[in-house]
């Protein structure tokens, strides 16, 4: 852990609002960066992990080697972390309770030979449970915390308990970033808010909380994820993946230029 | 417990896939058809509740009286019990570990004077773990799990494990539901697929488990969710609430005909 420069959390209170899908593809646009083979990504969903499938490393298993657990290298050579790489098929449900949980992500922070990463990215499940609680009190010096949200109202109620939580345990809260956020229809360019728009900008300032931005619909977004390409490197000039390098950069802004404390 | 004909579990491997929106409205749909004031929804999701917010409930809080707490009455008298309710405000989060929360559902499914019911709704948080496990081994004669999904492969691979987890705790799947499957143009009428479309029916025939139907996407389901008033009431006549009334007639159709085991 020591040999990682700054640890990024990717949190939304609420599910499926395509946190794996950001933290997939900021991991491939901080590589893109000037940063290829030093991003390093913790899937720490360990009932549905999606990073392996929506990076392309399905199917692959982890190394054990003398000094430990070696990550499977994934597009740009980012070194991915999942329970996905232990499951013996796709079927196998992971039906474990939570000290299981929470020993599953310990041992993948203190076995896995990261090796020197100038980031690491972990991507959280849903809620504020044990895996969220392991996670920020197992890593040190995190980073900051980025968090996710759909624009509708029901996920505001549920960014706010995120926000809370963070706060509580002590981290930095980066911001907040609007996922899903309006769609362009591709015949006649009308746009449409089908989850609404506008929310997350909202629920980061009553919060008192930095808006790191909006990524709008693209249906291109959940083929690539389902291809195993990431979008950010095969739409490169969509607005989608503009939107996603800008927050990149907001995001390694913030964390590069933070006062680094020692444990 | 005893006096609920039959309990009907909504669970999803993965998260915002819509499984509370899916359940809020098939609970009124449920309550429509002949069922006013015999419906009851659990909110199990204890870190993340969003039924009352959906139901338009929010605020309330749960009357405790001499046999037992009293759950809220939302529309059509449908009776709710959500972690919700206990929360002193919008901003607090659940911090809760594994056995706490399990403690707080069976608290739920024990102390709570739900009354004669024809059908209770249990609306599960993503995943397989704690929440997942204590309701499926503390509810007696599960009627049946309703399995929700989007359309993308990615949701594919957790449904898998969905059908498994269930499979293996021995209660009876009822189907699959493909939510946010297809979007209609409101301006052009063109039809783009955001997270494609067929996915849960393929998945469904492959792991040999009907295929309840599918919702389109629709931008006002999300405006109605955040206004609190059930979509299938306000808009009973668009083609997505058609489709929750035929998923409702299909899975109450095949938990009523089902032989009744006693415990």
């Amino acid at each position: 852990m020591s040999k990682i420069a700054h640890k990024i959390i990717v949190l939304s209170g609420k599910g499926g609002v395509g946190k794996s899908t950001v933290t997939a593809n900021l991991g491939i646009a901080l590589a893109r960066r000037g940063h290829a083979g030093r991003v390093g990504i913790l899937d720490a969903d360990i009932t549905g992990p999606s990073i392996p499938k929506m990076l392309g490393v399905r199917g692959q298993k982890l190394d054990v080697g003398l000094p430990g657990v070696f990550p499977v290298i994934g597009p740009l050579n980012t070194r991915i972390v999942s329970m996905d790489f232990l499951l013996p098929s796709d079927e196998t449900p992971v039906i474990w309770r939570g000290p299981l949980k929470s020993m599953a992500i310990r041992q993948f922070l203190a076995e896995v030979v990261w090796g020197d990463l100038d980031f690491l990215l972990v991507d959280l499940p849903p809620g504020t449970g044990d895996e969220a609680l392991t996670v920020m009190q197992s890593i040190p010096n995190i980073g900051g915390v980025v968090i996710v949200t759909i624009p509708s109202e029901v996920s505001q109620v549920v960014v706010k308990k995120a926000v809370t939580f963070t706060r509580q345990l002590g981290a930095p809260v980066l911001g907040i970033v609007e996922n899903m956020s309006g769609f362009v229809c591709p015949k006649c360019g009308a746009e449409t808010s089908i989850f609404k728009t506008g929310g997350g900008q909202k629920i980061a300032e009553e919060l008192g909380v930095r808006f790191l931005g909006r990524i709008p619909l693209d249906p291109r977004i959940c083929e690539d994820s389902d291809d195993g390409t990431p979008f950010i490197l095969r739409h490169r000039d969509s607005p989608a993946a503009t939107a996603f390098i800008e927050i990149v950069e907001k995001i390694s802004g913030l964390v590069v230029s933070a006062p680094t404390k020692k444990p």
